[in-house]
């Protein structure tokens, strides 16, 4: 717990003076004020969060954190466990959509394994596969805690690690993760922490029927009514409905925010990693950046919590870090505004009539 | 008329075969189906467009398209008209926002005169601005047609030409424009092809005040109702009430499209020329991708007049390009999944259970 008071006391409100040169500079760029929207408050954020203007971003790492679920055994996901750990493999050898769009983008795509029930310890020797892991797979929350508090701290606790060793080589961070059945603890997260009914909240994950997700959405409701997860209190919500991989997404974005770093959110299991973290230090939130609208149905209510609109809305619905890593490009192009683009006085163009 | 005609005879309809094998590809990649949402959706209209997939995206051009406005002198700009010319000169110089972004994702931008007032002679002799000039400035659309219906021909003619001259060394092509006072023309073009009135699509464009706003919208409404352009005659929207790199626009989204290659649309000005061009030949949507959504008020109407929902909503308003320039970041990974990602049978991942 030491670990996680000290990161909440280091994440720091932004630099409001970085903030303003952003602006200044901004205005004075050969466009009408403030024409490139979004990418005008990207550029002047990031700046807030680097405590300087340009703010870097060309070194981006994409951190994948897996992990398994024992609410597999009730039917939550059309895919076998054992894709967990084919997925990474798949990763390891760079064929992943997270892959693709990562090399794309420019970003380093990292993986680390905080609760698969099996890995290819290979891959750990290989230096490809970071040990963070917490447990083999979580219980299964139909029947009882997911996990203990004790592992839920120490889930958060490696994500922050994981974030502060990769600090120094990494200007924007984004958080990705694998792990079959993970939509199931992620909208019981959000149907917790928000009080709305998991029936509003529960979508097809990875591509269950429609019964299916009726079902999906009453073990939700079921495990909700049973453990009581406190909403006040996201440790507890993450430890009797979460999962691993989940607390070290949390953790990645305290573990970010706390080394005064951008962290891009991907999409609904993401999103409720960085609900925790939020919840838990709501500082952090100038922090996590929302790169995309997931197709999943509770995320537009994560992105409301989490006072944000996404960059991306594209229907997307694959997680790994695949929304994060098209998200990067925007990202890159906040920087490239404030650094390429002439000004009127520099280009000699008339300004605005008075 | 000939070369038009030639053109609208040209653009055929998707190739459904090409379009099939990419679905097939798709359905066979390391990811929950269609997972990758719009990127699917554009990997398959790319490879129908290509009639092969995957379908080629590396050699992007960016055809700034530049224009006067007879009717800056109504005072629809708080910018002076000399500003085309000193942000063609800003362009050349690569510090325009279109530059930055182009530069960030690979595409080549190139400038075309279509109807600058005044021009630096010493850009066209060193090959930076392509001479594709039909007038020098349109006639004030307030007092008297803008061109004449033989002016509207040549600029779309001309547009086309630059099309087919690029179209050996391009893959994707994206339109961009220059000129000061053009959400004038483009907002008229609107309000002529759908009947919806001008004060409901009036906005802004580079930073009226509400007032001029106001203003703008009456003489809009007072030039369609002078002029009576006929929205079923495209060619007769262009000259009434239009703009030389309006028509450009048009042009190169018909030269793209009859030469098998697929367009990137900027924002508010370029989608007015995409209307036209679709207008002209409504075989042309499927060719004109568009790429973001524009701030000003009147671009969603057009976007659901084009049947299509644009790939970024990012508040922009700047132009030139500079939403296409970052959308080709969307359509590079469109291919790029189709070429890169694994297979669930390369990669050894188990497929959905039955």
């Amino acid at each position: 717990m030491e670990l996680l008071q000290k990161t909440f006391s280091a994440i720091q409100p932004l630099d409001r003076n970085a903030m303003r040169d952003a602006e200044r500079r901004i205005h004075s760029l050969t466009m009408p004020d403030w024409a490139l929207g979004t990418l005008c408050d990207l550029a002047v954020r990031l700046s807030g969060i680097a405590g300087k203007t340009p703010p870097p971003t060309a070194r981006k790492t994409i951190v994948v954190m897996a992990g398994d679920h024992g609410v597999t055994e009730e039917g939550v996901s059309p895919y076998s466990r054992k894709v967990t750990q084919q997925m990474v493999a798949n990763m390891a050898a760079g064929g992943a959509g997270v892959n693709v769009l990562g090399r794309l983008n420019g970003a380093q795509v990292l993986l680390a394994d905080f609760g698969m029930a099996e890995r290819d310890g290979e891959l750990v020797r290989q230096g490809k596969l970071i040990d963070c892991n917490v447990g083999k797979g979580t219980a299964n929350l139909a029947k009882t805690h997911a996990m203990t508090r004790e592992a839920a701290v120490r889930s958060i606790e490696n994500g922050i690690r994981l974030a502060h060793n990769l600090a120094d080589e990494t200007d924007v961070f984004a958080t990705g993760e694998m792990g079959i059945g993970n939509t199931t603890p992620a909208t019981a997260i959000v149907s917790a922490m928000t009080g709305r009914e998991p029936e509003d909240l529960t979508g097809p994950g990875a591509g269950l029927a429609r019964d299916a997700v009726a079902k999906k959405a009453r073990i939700i409701k079921d495990a909700l009514a049973r453990h009581k997860p406190d909403a006040n209190d996201p440790l507890d919500v993450l430890a009797k409905v979460g999962g691993f991989e989940i607390g070290g997404i949390a953790g990645l974005v305290l573990g970010a925010a706390s080394a005064g770093k951008p962290v891009l959110v991907d999409g609904f299991i993401s999103t409720a990693g960085a609900m925790l973290a939020c919840g838990l230090c709501p500082e952090a939130k100038s922090y996590a950046v929302l790169s995309h609208a997931s197709a999943e149905p509770g995320h537009a209510l994560m992105c409301e919590w989490l006072g944000q609109r996404p960059l991306l809305s594209l229907g997307m619905r694959l997680g790994e870090g695949t929304g994060a890593a098209l998200a990067m490009n925007l990202l890159e192009a906040a920087n490239r505004i404030l650094t390429e683009m002439a000004t009127f006085d520099s280009a000699g163009v008339d300004a605005k009539n008075a």
